[in-house]
This record gives structure tokens, C-alpha cells and sequence, in this order.
């Protein structure tokens, strides 16, 4: 797929001298040798490898302290590619609604003092089911709560000028994490709600959950024609995928074609970090996290 | 979503009262209590609970002997919903396109000596994929060998009058399996392909394979308006999901709305059989086969 970024007369960036354009999801080392490793120490060993810029979740930087975190962030020089996440807009009862609206508010709070460039959506599945007891079956219903959640966020996100980047995740979490599933869909989202394309509302293109779809180039070409592409996040897709959600791969340890896909996005213009997210329980979280943070920057250059 | 069908002025085939158009894809007790299940006890099995269809898989068959299997079919009136399986079109050598030719070639005797409505097609992912050696990461390139391989095999169909369904597997099986994903996607080869219209090729709805897809109805009814739907199987989706081959659910065992769809497929004038296909290593297959069938036929009058 690389050839099509040259038509385009758009020479990819070259990754393989420096890894000026990493960033690490903190989710990847969120365990060294299988104990949880604070964000404060994943902080200072991506500072101390010249690791520029993070993604960091909510519960780590919870664990560490906001102020704590963005004082840190500062002093180390570090940036944030995006923050993970709001979302999970779907709700059975007018207690899950309310306590929905006031975590996502929080979850704007944060980005804007961490200064995130946008906040990660994971819309949520049905009402109930990440925790073992969906409320209904009715997809569309949960659709629709999503997509209602998404136009009231927007509007407290433009009172803060905090992007939103709608993150479609891979089909096989549609019950319980994400009904927004594919790039099309939430494309088809941004420009019910964002029609004018004010760059408040964009994507997050994570190559795990939408590597297989067979609208990729199609479907990334319209978000950048629509300024939509507002991160990018890779790994791999390990063969055999052992588990749904804790098996992926470093880059390089499985099946995509990680070249190809950049040369997608950067035809498109994307500039910005390659934001490597890797959840491996059996693997990669057993392992010393300063080595994986060493592999991130190794496989950044040789694979991504 | 069952509405739909009744605004459409089709109403919906009560399943409740009987389970004439259930039919027991004989994977779902392809063990009894852990054991593999001879295809000829569970053709025997089949009959005495009157249940009127099967759809068998090529290993089972070869294992009981196919003019055996024939021979017992016509005995017990049994017949056939679909046969599984044709395709695995993808090859990285000379030598391994023979083979794929010549077991298609034998897929296609054998469903027509037992008399099956339909070849069942699961298209292959990367070449050497299943086999955990892909030979290379380009779903491009596999893609292309799909729509090259279903070409040649229709002509061979046309000639023995036997229809050709695609099946779309789940994105989780795009490496490996098969890298046609949605049902939009095995439409638009069924267009390029038979444009015509001919009947000699549609595509087979599993629902465990499409039932995410924000696409579905409007799939599902493009594939009825060009007279495409020639199987439809279901199954369920289990929260948690295990492992993301074996762990399948009886139909009410998951999240789908399975009313709703058929519900879709019938509003576009489905009227064949409901073929439970469940793969379940920890659970289904560790029971006594026959008590399986009867779950299969109480599941079918109130779940499907």
C-alpha cells in the first residue's frame, strides 16, 4: 500500500533513524514483570529514553495524582498524543446517566490539565454488559444513547476547546465496549454531529480494530479530507489471538501491515505521533517495563 | 426491530408451536461429553426428534463415508440446509492453488451426491495463516486471490447446477479464516461476479459473523432484493466470549437480537431453514449430545 502515499507525492516520514515521533500508551507498561508499575516511574523511564510523547489512562493517572502528573509532565518535557478516555455513553438507568455526564466531565477536566490534544471516546456497549448483565439486546437503541451522548459531550468539549476523537473498536467488542465499530460509522457520527467540520470532532484510528475492515483506505482518506484524523494508535494482531482483550501485539508480532496502513494516514496529512498500545497480559505485561519500552522504540523504527 | 417485517406486511413464521425449519448444523454436536460424535449416531439422533434438516461438515462426512452418508440422508428424509465447506481460496505456491482447486472440486461432488441446496464458502485469510505462517500481511493481495478463486469455482458450480452462498466471518477471523468480513462486502463480489443475478451465487447470513454490523438491515435487505440470501444461520454471542473460536452460544445463551433479524431476513421473503451452528468446547460439546438436540429444538421454538 506504500506506493499509494508516493502517487500522491507524499514521501512517508522516516521512522527508522530517530523515534521522535513515538508515544507510548501507558496501558503498554501498565505491568513490569506482571506487578502494576506506577505512572510516575513510566513517566521517568520514557523521559529518561527520550520518549516525547505518552497516552496516559484515567485509573493510572488517578493512582499517581492529576496534579502530581501534569507537574511531572512539565518538568519531564512531555507531551500528551491523546488522553484515554471518556465515553461509555450508554446507560440503563437515570443514575448510570447521571453518573456518566459526570465522569466525562472529569475526564475533560483532566485532559484540559494535562493538556491533552484530544480525548479519546470509547462509546460503550450495551447498557450493563461490560459488567456481565446486559440491560437489553437492542444495538440501535444503544446506538442511539451513543450518539446522543456524543452531541451533549461535544458542546462541553467546545466550551473547553478540548477535541473529541471518536475511537471505533473492533466488532468483536460490540456488546460490551463499543458499538461504534467501524470508521465509517463514526465518520458517519462526526458529520451528523460536526458538520462544519470545526475540528472539535474527529476519529482516533487505532489499527487494531480497524486493520481488517475492507473500506480502510477509503474510509481514512475521508476522515483527512474531513480533517478528522485526530490520532493514530498501533500494534499488532497476534496469530493466534488467545484472548479478546489482553492478547495484542507489539508491532511487528502479528499479522498488520502496519507500513502500509501509515502510508495511508499520511497521505492524508497526518503528522502527528504513532502511538503504540499494546494490552498483553501473558506477554508483553510479564516482561520488564523498561525492556518493552526499549522494544516500543526498537519496533517503532523497524516496523511501524 | 421486528416491527420492520410487520410494517412490511410479512409477518414473521411462528417458530414456537413446532421445529420444522430448525436444522442442526452437525458441528454444534460434533462432541457428546467430550467425544467426538459419529455423524451416522447423530443423523439417527436428528431423525428421531424429528428434526427435518442438517447441515453437515466435510471432516464428518468423510469420517462416516460419503455414499453412507448419502444413503442414510434418503433413509431417514433428511435433508440438507447447506454443506460445509468450500473455499480457503488463498495460496502462497503453485502446489498448494492445485490442492485448493482439487478439494473444491471434490466440496462440489460431494454436496451435490447429497443433494445440499447450497455450497457453503469460508474464503481463506492470509496464505499459511491458519496454519500460523502467513505468508505475507498484504489482505489486499488475499482479497483479490478470493475474488479469483470463487470466479473459477462458479463456473465449475454453473456446470453441476450447484449454488455457491459466501459466508462473511467475523473481522476477528480476517487473518486466518477468511478475509471477507461484512455482508456488503460478499455482496459486491456476488454483484462482480454474477451480475446477472443468476442464483448461482448469494451469500449464507451467520449471524454470529454479521450481527455487530451497523450495515445489517440494510445489508441483509440488498441481499433479499437481488434474490441472494440462500442460508441463514444462527447462534449467539456470550459475554465474556473465551476464545475467539470455540466459545460460541446456544441461540439465548448471548446478546443478539435473534428475532429481530430473522425478523429482516423474512420481511425480504426467507422462508428456509434456521441452522444452529455452534462451536463450544467448554460447554455444548461437553454434554450429552442428545440432550444438546433437544436444547437445540427448545432454543429454536423460543429464542430464534
Amino acid at each position: 500500500m506504500a506506493s499509494m502515499a508516493e502517487a500522491l507525492g507524499q514521501p512517508m516520514r522516516d521512522f527508522t533513524q530517530d523515534h521522535r515521533w513515538l508515544s507510548v500508551n501507558t496501558a503498554t507498561v501498565r505491568q513490569s514483570r506482571g506487578q502494576d508499575w506506577p505512572l510516575a516511574q513510566i513517566l521517568d523511564a520514557c523521559a529518561a529514553r527520550g520518549i516525547r510523547a505518552v497516552s496516559p489512562w484515567r485509573d493510572q493517572v488517578q493512582a499517581a495524582g492529576l496534579a502530581a502528573t501534569s507537574r511531572q509532565l512539565r518538568a519531564l518535557g512531555i507531551e500528551l498524543s491523546g488522553y484515554c478516555r471518556g465515553g461509555m455513553f450508554t446507560y440503563g438507568s437515570k443514575a448510570e446517566l447521571q453518573a456518566l455526564v459526570d465522569d466525562n466531565r472529569r475526564a475533560l477536566d483532566e485532559a484540559c490539565e494535562l493538556a491533552a490534544p484530544c480525548l479519546v471516546l470509547v462509546v460503550g456497549g450495551l447498557p450493563g454488559a461490560l459488567a456481565g448483565a446486559p440491560a437489553h439486546k437492542d444495538l440501535g437503541a444503544a446506538r442511539a444513547q451513543v450518539a446522543e451522548g456524543i452531541e451533549w459531550l461535544l458542546g462541553e468539549a467546545r466550551a473547553r476547546r478540548m477535541p473529541l476523537a471518536i475511537e471505533p473498536l473492533h466488532p468483536m467488542y460490540a456488546a460490551d465496549r463499543a458499538c461504534v465499530n467501524t470508521l465509517a460509522q463514526a465518520l458517519d457520527l462526526c458529520d451528523a454531529l460536526d458538520p462544519g467540520r470545526s475540528g472539535a470532532l474527529g476519529v482516533a484510528v487505532d489499527l487494531y480494530h480497524v486493520w481488517w475492515d475492507p473500506q480502510l483506505a477509503a474510509q481514512i482518506e475521508r476522515a483527512g479530507q474531513a480533517g478528522r484524523l485526530l490520532a493514530y494508535h498501533v500494534c499488532d494482531w497476534r496469530l493466534p489471538t488467545r484472548d479478546l482483550l489482553l492478547d495484542r501485539g507489539m508491532p511487528g508480532d502479528g499479522v498488520i501491515d502496519l507500513r502500509g496502513a501509515r502510508a495511508l494516514v499520511e497521505a492524508q496529512g497526518y503528522a502527528g505521533y504513532a502511538e503504540v498500545e499494546v494490552f498483553s497480559a501473558r506477554d508483553w505485561w510479564q516482561r520488564d517495563g523498561g525492556d518493552t519500552l526499549d522494544s516500543c522504540i526498537e519496533r517503532h523504527r523497524r516496523c511501524v
